[in-house]
């Protein structure tokens, strides 16, 4: 396989740059090939802006939708986005490394979102979901929160993991990419967690990593999060009314 | 009230400009303040990193929260962000004004949560949600998106609403504020529908504009979204073992 790792974590020497160098040292050590794009390190532009596009479609008003596409369809994209799009091309599993910040992924990942996923290149109206551009690739998140698991529960105090995934996991399966459970390590604070002794804490990292390298080494024969999909839909994009999901 | 606006959009002119400027114009002509955040305009910087703290704690290892708190107390606060946390202090409502990009918020306005929101000011171990900083103020989203209504459905194509939501009105309550259910605009594509006549198009953008400007009419008197508290958990942030949710 080839593996892109999107590694998002301002710091080195957290465990989120442990656990990416886990994922590219195992996998490697599997046979496969590894690409990293460390966003922070690397500088990304996480935001989308009209100084970006050097010759507009429109240079009066400014729609991100239109000039993706008047770029891409001219080959003007700006560089990082092409060197985005390239290794994911390339790639046949993509896994996202990052902490959990205000409910969802870090700007600088969100952004990469924004910016790299252009319209009419890496999706359109027809080409999205189960027939997008991506068929056929895996990604996978791989998490750090901050609070503990218990806390992740339906209505618990940290929000419902399921539901906080939700939105990424519609992303990742909107560019045509089938998506696996994702890797959570919870419990992760900046420094230590206050209500754990440390000793307890550093086991707690531990496995936590231990976790990661065994789950990377069985990941290609694990099955992927099912989603709806075109037939499942009427033209309005709804769910049909003899869909069985309809009348759960 | 003192109602704070933070705008995200790229473009002055676009929908949600409009949109901004007809929340501005209703709530000062019903005697409100009104305070803009253009974050865009203003060129707020929304990526975390370690460039933003110039008297670190620990100058080795960046940790956000380690910095945000170290920064706070020690009155370090970077500009930008000490000019939002004086805007969100003197707000009864917070107005967040955005388009729907890639299942959430653009990242320029997820980094306004992970810059501004810093750690030990906005909030802390025990002064989170129901006993949040904010608590006693109230905010509403008001969102654009590409697709129509019905593909937001729940298993519809353009994902359940509903869920796409969760993760940020988690975020507000976390600070202690109370959420309205979102102003959701739905439909507007850059440079009008594709599959809508040019002049339906123009109705369905005024009648937009029209139906947020009624609702911001009668805004004061709604009710807003009931989350779970401090009374619903454990000790683990769970929801108690006798809690009505639980068993359903």
């Amino acid at each position: 396989m080839d593996v892109l790792i999107v590694h998002c974590h301002p710091e080195p020497h957290s465990l989120n740059g442990a656990l990416t160098a886990i994922a590219a040292e195992t996998l490697t050590s599997q046979g496969h090939r590894v690409e990293i794009s460390d966003l922070y390190a690397e500088g990304f532009d996480a935001i989308e802006h009209p100084c970006h596009y050097r010759n507009r479609q429109d240079s009066q008003v400014f729609s991100a939708l239109t000039e993706q596409r008047h770029a891409f369809e001219d080959r003007q994209l700006p560089d990082d986005v092409a060197r985005e799009i390239q290794r994911l091309e390339q790639a046949d599993l993509l896994v996202l490394q990052f902490p959990l910040w205000w409910h969802g992924p870090p700007a600088m990942l969100k952004g990469w979102f924004d910016r790299v996923m252009v319209y009419g290149g890496m999706y359109s109206g027809s080409r999205r979901y189960d027939r997008g551009r991506l068929k056929g690739k895996r990604a996978i998140c791989a998490v750090t929160t901050g609070s503990p698991a218990e806390a992740f529960e339906p209505a618990g105090r940290a929000g419902d993991i399921v539901r906080l995934m939700y939105p990424l996991h519609c992303s990742l399966y909107y560019l045509g990419l089938e998506v696996l459970p994702p890797q959570l390590a919870f419990g992760i604070q900046g420094g230590g967690l206050a209500y754990q002794e440390e000793t307890a804490f550093r086991r707690h990292l531990e496995s936590t990593k231990t976790d990661w390298r065994a789950r990377l080494k069985s990941l290609e024969g694990e099955s992927t999060i099912p989603f709806s999909g075109w037939d499942d839909w009427d033209e309005q994009g709804r769910l049909g009314l003899r869909h069985p999901l309809r009348w759960r």
